[in-house]
């Protein structure tokens, strides 16, 4: 299933995609798509439920963040291997984890604000795990039991306030509108395997990001058991899982967001995201 | 005022300290305490009401953390001079900053689980500043108007996690314990200065932090309007200001915490915290 929150910012329904690709109202059997609305008991009910008698929402009304009241927002830095080369790191040996503030998650087309102060706006597409119940000290193999299923993350960064600014990274992985998710929350059972999808970004409809999935150091059954065994994970979570080569920071020489530029990002079986660049409102 | 949330893991009522001490239940003015209730409005409604009349809860009854429904739990690394010269690290020339996870929020006396694999558990006496409205690109000046009150942060980390194993330091720092908030939210009235309060840290019965948050590099107001730069703060997220010299890791050689430890802390007008440090039960 498909599952996505279609509205204005704040006022989100639930919704889903039919067989025809068309959005329809699933408020009639959830409240929203939210850590509530992912165990499997529900996801259960929605499959079970008549999609094509629940009311048809218009194709090109606002899409919102595809999860409600998140709880974490969690990063894997450095998971690809050609991604650890451009940037000149070690391709790791456990998991860099860091944090991304859930006030900057916002729908996948809204836009993407260029903060007071910022020089180095840069497009990080990554796949994001959704978790769909509470896993603590999980192993790896039962770790997908607790994934209720994958979205595509922009993880929107600052080389300046990440790297420049003093410390640790969450700095300039946080500002607002920093964590564009969705458009779709696609349930596990529908990703055959999230370790074969193409994953990929244009800025202005030249290509940056092009690989796979499959380049991921560390995948997603590994990851939610790693992270398990530091924090407990709770439904609604997002980990988001690395970026492939081709961000900004990685051209020679680096390139960076302007106001007006349009990014297009997207994973295999996903969904797609636009965003444009826009100036500081305040 | 003193605000705090009484009862059971998950079931906790508003609570307020009346003139001789007791705690008398708020349930009937306000929700809960959480990011809703700290406007000035409801603040105001608070302090407006007849506490005597209020219902007197059991002095002994559990304390939750002092604030519910945190959506940022925000740190400052390295923020006393002389705690950075213990760990061997420079003075800050800006904030660093880093997440702590929401889920290891506790309450105060609630214990600390020692984690899987933990060899380095550590202890941190922190004030912790509790933002009572959206904050964005709010100047020094006017950062106190955004300040709900102040409350006793336990910053509890596995220094093996954030330090040995892969970058960033959030793994050692957002494990299921390792955030006791409270006993009390102080409002911001009966704070006179937060920059000269005793804060103080005692393991077993022997002391091991004591200093005054005047030895802060960065004070209250800097930190709120400094974060604002890179994150919208919004009401009942937390900002925890760093801890004074004498942490274990700084001890020659380092002393950690163990099972059946107890922790004791707390700071000039805002409480007091007892942890007792607990095996893991998963």
């Amino acid at each position: 299933m498909k599952l996505l929150r279609v509205g204005e910012p704040g006022a989100e329904r639930p919704a889903i995609v039919d067989s025809d690709g068309k959005y329809r109202d699933l408020s009639s059997v959830v409240a929203d798509i939210d850590g509530a609305a992912l165990s499997s008991e529900i996801l259960a009910n929605i499959a079970g439920t008549d999609i094509s008698a629940l009311p048809e929402i218009a194709s090109d009304s606002r899409i919102g963040a595809c999860v409600n009241g998140v709880g974490k927002f969690i990063c894997i830095g450095l998971n690809y291997v050609d991604h650890c080369e451009e940037t000149g790191a070690a391709v790791p040996e456990e998991p860099v984890v860091f944090m991304k503030a859930t006030s900057a998650i916002t729908g996948p087309n809204d836009g993407v604000i260029k903060p007071k102060g910022s020089e180095k706006l840069d497009w990080e597409v990554e796949m994001g795990i959704v978790i769909g119940r509470d896993a603590r000290y999980v192993s790896e193999e039962d770790a997908m039991d607790y994934v209720a299923g994958f979205c595509v993350v922009h993880d929107v960064s600052e080389r300046n306030f990440q790297l420049e600014r003093g410390g640790q990274w969450d700095k300039g992985k946080g500002c607002d509108t920093f964590g564009p998710i969705g458009p779709f929350l696609v349930t596990r059972d529908e990703v055959k395997n999230p370790l074969d999808l193409n994953i990929w970004l244009n800025v202005n409809g030249k290509e940056f990001q092009n690989s796979s999935t499959k380049n991921m150091v560390f995948g997603p059954a590994k990851l939610v058991s790693y992270l398990s065994q530091f924090m407990s994970l709770q439904a609604g979570d997002i980990i988001s899982t690395g970026t492939p080569p081709g961000v900004g920071l990685g051209q020679k020489p680096p390139v960076y967001l302007n106001e007006g530029d349009e990014v297009h990002l997207g994973i295999e079986g996903l969904g797609e995201q636009r965003q444009k660049v826009l100036p500081c409102p305040y």
